[in-house]
């Protein structure tokens, strides 16, 4: 039995169903599974309790997930897991990048290039259009093979801890090319619709930061950020329309978690699942 | 400051951003918010674990969310919570109802009825199919104005808690009719097409229920369980179409948090929010 | 040389082309088809009077189709047309279900889930709503295989009296999975789709009927009844998103009356008809 | 109490639901409809019959609708009814322009152009396939004006029959322009897309003619009717996108008939109808 | 290196990028291509000097292409051009065809069916709406075949001319079926749909002809034309639908020119050019 | 009467219809318009060749269209085309920028940022493709408001040049936001799509930018590129979807050319056009 414990500070699309994907069926019988959330604060004081708290659960992996982990929230909490020992993988967005690349090699992180912040002024976001928003970015994580890397190489850590190995930590940049490869998508035209899919998410990460940052004066910004959410929409559509055209072609790639944890795969809808 | 702590037990589409809906911006200066989840999984253990921790973390209010809250893991879950004498709001889904209904009356609820039980049979759900799914159960509560109603009528118990009045506490059965007073939608055909989508959501229920509990063989229970997550896509789009309508006749229903923790609203974009 | 008549009170979705069913292109040689119908009206007086009309006609199978064949004007228009000794088959919709499973095993039934009412409200249901809602009705019942199933039944029995075989009535409940196995359809995913769409249309008459009967008030049953009609739109669509696969896989099942009457098939546009 | 009786030989669109029409709710207290039809055969003999069978009943006005109105059948039928003294209004499709024109003034007829032929050849049709266009041609007719058109001509002559006034025969070349100024539709934009839907489903007819008559093999003449099958989904499509936009701007045109037989309008769907 | 002239005079939609079709990628060693234009006007005086100065520019052969050869500014032009002795092939709508099926058979031309005039008055067209509708027409003019025809007889005499064989002039009516014939659509129903927006195309012109020429009152025209512009919208969206299909299937046909002036071709997406 | 001699090397979507847009009816008497291309080359010697030719032609103002400004070819056209002392716009897109900002201040400029490079690697590239590709940027430009923008703006020059005003030379770099000021989209929704269809169009640049010149492998770079053109159909569809939420609200903004060259305009379809 393999215990993992989600720390969560603030919301990045991968935020709202990580822990989901380790066990879609709740019939899983290798893993335990704890959430740690602060909601949609990151402050270092909210990191640092949330961390806090999580470092008194009974864990073999954390994982992190955090909107920009460069900031001093997500940095603070951090590091108050890494006094437990225990392997730590950070899971954040873009603007981590940098900052994830030069952290030394025991953590772990995935960094999504397809996951963009929302538009964050209150004359576009209420609660409502922020849970369209992620809605949109859910079906674009998913088809694009974004969630699938997540627990496919967080798998592989949980299947090396509970063998009692040396876990190898995943250091991974999502670009489009990457998360594609584990899309499983075979249509090479829906191939390039999720692909498409993937940057237009990308770009609308651009016009948030655009429209929330640098541009003053509601008549300026809020096009830029209604325009970002227009293009989340259309993002999430493509990649509908990719998983459609798999769909007419019986060739849904389907990857599933047995009782056991292990992770069999098929094709054809009434296939059964190999290894 | 008020504190709120949500405990998951399970899933269902409102857990994924209930808290979210709080501080959609994270801007609130009145409330803190923690989240204690347990994951899919919601057995006894896992509830008594997670409720255990839950009680210890400083709250005003507790939220506990889950599938079917009849069984006996959230009810352990809330008879732990109950010990300390905190307000207790309990989210779930159609079949709570009965249960929910014969709580004594401190504990608050909201049984939301177009939350659907997705497909919980391997030959269907995979971990993406998963996203899949719950990315078009966003949707639809987002639109039809179920998670407008959880966030409205728990503000005012918070903003009870707030001012020291002891707080009434919801009890809400979130029938079509109901989630649609609070859509804020305006046009006579977006109100219907959301009302559509809602008993769309609904109808995947039983299809999910049935599939999953009730017919043997798969290639009995793999087309009424595809066709349930067919039918949420359905059900989503039925969502969107309602919500363009809006769009383009600029009447979107805006409910914004303000740092405060006040509501206000605006219809046109452009506008500026009133209360 | 079979004589059909068809005797049509009120109107379901099967009534509009049911009898058309039979000699899709007018090249038939072994079957006459007369109907009479009262048009939208079934009360006692307008079934007798036309069922005392189509006993005048030199039939050899009746096929009496109504809404609702609980109801007296049905009731009596069978027992008219049973005077005659001919065999009977009444097509109806769910409500008659109980009805018609209690009738003496002479009669043939078919009982069809996923034609539903009407929102019959004057304050939606105008001349062209109503239209348009049959539109809708009429392509689920095309392509989830009510229709096809159906003429398939009927057709045996019409074969039967030719050859002058005592005939074997049809018995049949169309449900959800009955209805399936007539539809053809060859991709998992548009199975389930058509499969959807029934279901939707099947909550239409939930809708419908609510709307109709049991709630008060227009600003009540409005949205109600108009949501149904919204529904039955978006039953339409995942009916005609269904064909659309089998198109695009070149597997639309087409089964065809020959000039002798006989059935044959073929899948692929321009396979050639077999047996 | 004005008795109409409808006589349906072969099938074109507005066949299907041309009785409907004048009683969208079963709900009128002064028409007795009935119809009598020969199913989709329109030979001499047919024809011969369900006149001779039609005369029988008592009648006030008679309502011949058959494709092609210059063919012997349906114009023996017309023979035999005119025997019995009653006015009689013929309906039919674009073919029957001439004849009818030259009838003697006291027919009516309705002429309508977007009513096309469906693609009549074995190797295409079969009973799903038909259903499917005619499920298409309804809602065409309906967006259009066309079955507006219909009943309206018609009340009014049921109204001048009712008051015993000598009825003013409809003589009525339904062109698109003709069509549309019954259809209601406010939005320009609109207007032009449900005149865009008749002209294809003119189109529609020029296909089904070749494709069925003129071209030989198989090869050949099925590309031509797939298409105008493929065309008429467009044009429903289209009709469709017509309604939706008045939908949008709550501006759909409703026409009702009320319990004594008059028709009465509104255009907002929550307002009271009005003369 | 052989030399093509373009001379355009006036627009119609294949005007727009027929040059570029000859060397899609800039890539060709083989042909030099010189375009001279008089825009949209073409007079008598514009086609003048126009042709004035292609006849200075070094050339092997001339394509005229403009709306209705019959007028006489191209008829001009072509004299002009013919007098240098050079092949010239004329590329123009429907209502040329007569003039050009009369023409010497030393000319080529290329008549194009669904090549629709634009609705071409100023209530309705400013440059916007010309822009998008022209967008429209290449989208049927590309899936349709028509392009590819053009391109494809037309390099056959490029061929020619540097092989120094006697040209073999094309003289072409681009019919639907002729245009379908270079389609290289594989799926009927995709077959279907393609020839049904070629049909749709060529609807438009009778309504942008009969709006722009023969119906007199804003209040009438505009429709029509409207009606029109619509229409080729939907021809274009049918067109796509065609193409989707193919992409589905991996399917879409490729032609592509080597640097040598070569077509080569292949079928699915990764597959390497053959002859 | 003003003489405009356009010069257009290569191909970006606003080469198409650039000249069309300013006399969209072919009605103007206020100017006369000549159009010398090279097709898609744009070498040295064939903007060298092109521009001796262009300055053979009488003219008032010169406009250079091609692809990235900064190259040989275009700079030896402009070159040469300043022998004559007439006024030169250069149009170009966004690679160009660096170096048109450097020009003298006697050329003017327009730098369009939506209009994609092609995904220029015969492994996709073939005529249709091309083809294809243009309708979607065309619909691109002409609803995001460039297309607006390049005839106003040159509009403003050619009315000086008339009335013998020394021109203004246009010097501007068509943003997201620079473009939308022209779009004259009123509704905040549709102007939000628009724009992400900008912004869509604009990574669209940067995918065949990577997949055409910076990624070596068919099986890396052909995936790019596909994306690349979904993701321009999907711009296009942002586009259509924003101007027909205009249409539905009848504000469409139409700004035509009068036969004088005035500009008018008007927002509802029957309005009369004003100043």
């Amino acid at each position: 039995m393999v215990k993992v414990t989600f720390l969560k500070l603030g919301y990045i699309g991968a935020t709202t169903l990580i822990d989901a994907l380790f066990d879609e069926r709740s019939s899983r019988k290798n893993i335990t599974l704890r959430v740690i959330s602060s909601g949609v604060k990151m402050s270092d004081e909210e990191a640092r309790d949330t961390a806090n708290l999580a470092v008194t659960i009974p864990t073999d992996l954390y994982i992190v997930v955090s909107p920009n982990a460069s900031l001093s929230g997500p940095k603070i909490a951090r590091e108050i897991l890494k006094e437990t020992g225990k392997p730590i993988i950070i899971v954040s967005d873009e603007p981590s990048r940098k900052t994830l690349k030069k952290l030394p090699e025991e953590y772990g992180y995935i960094v999504i290039y397809a996951d963009p912040m929302i538009g964050a002024k209150r004359a576009l976001l209420d609660p409502i259009e922020m849970a369209v928003f992620n809605s949109d970015v859910i079906k674009v994580l998913a088809v694009t093979g974004v969630l699938r890397l997540i627990h496919t190489e967080i798998d592989k850590v949980i299947e090396q801890i509970q063998n009692e190995v040396p876990p190898e930590m995943p250091r991974i940049v999502v670009t489009k090319t990457k998360a594609m490869q584990y899309s499983g998508i075979e249509n090479p035209y829906a191939y390039a619709k999720a692909m498409a899919s993937f940057e237009a998410a990308r770009r609308v990460a651009t016009l948030s930061t655009e429209g929330t940052y640098k541009v003053e004066g509601k008549e300026n910004f809020l096009p830029i950020l209604a325009a970002g959410h227009e293009l989340i929409r259309y993002a999430a559509k493509l990649a509908d329309e990719a998983r459609e055209i798999e769909k007419a072609n019986d060739t849904v790639s389907r990857v599933a978690h047995f009782r056991n944890g292990n992770l069999r795969s098929k094709t054809k809808l009434f296939d059964t699942y190999k290894k």
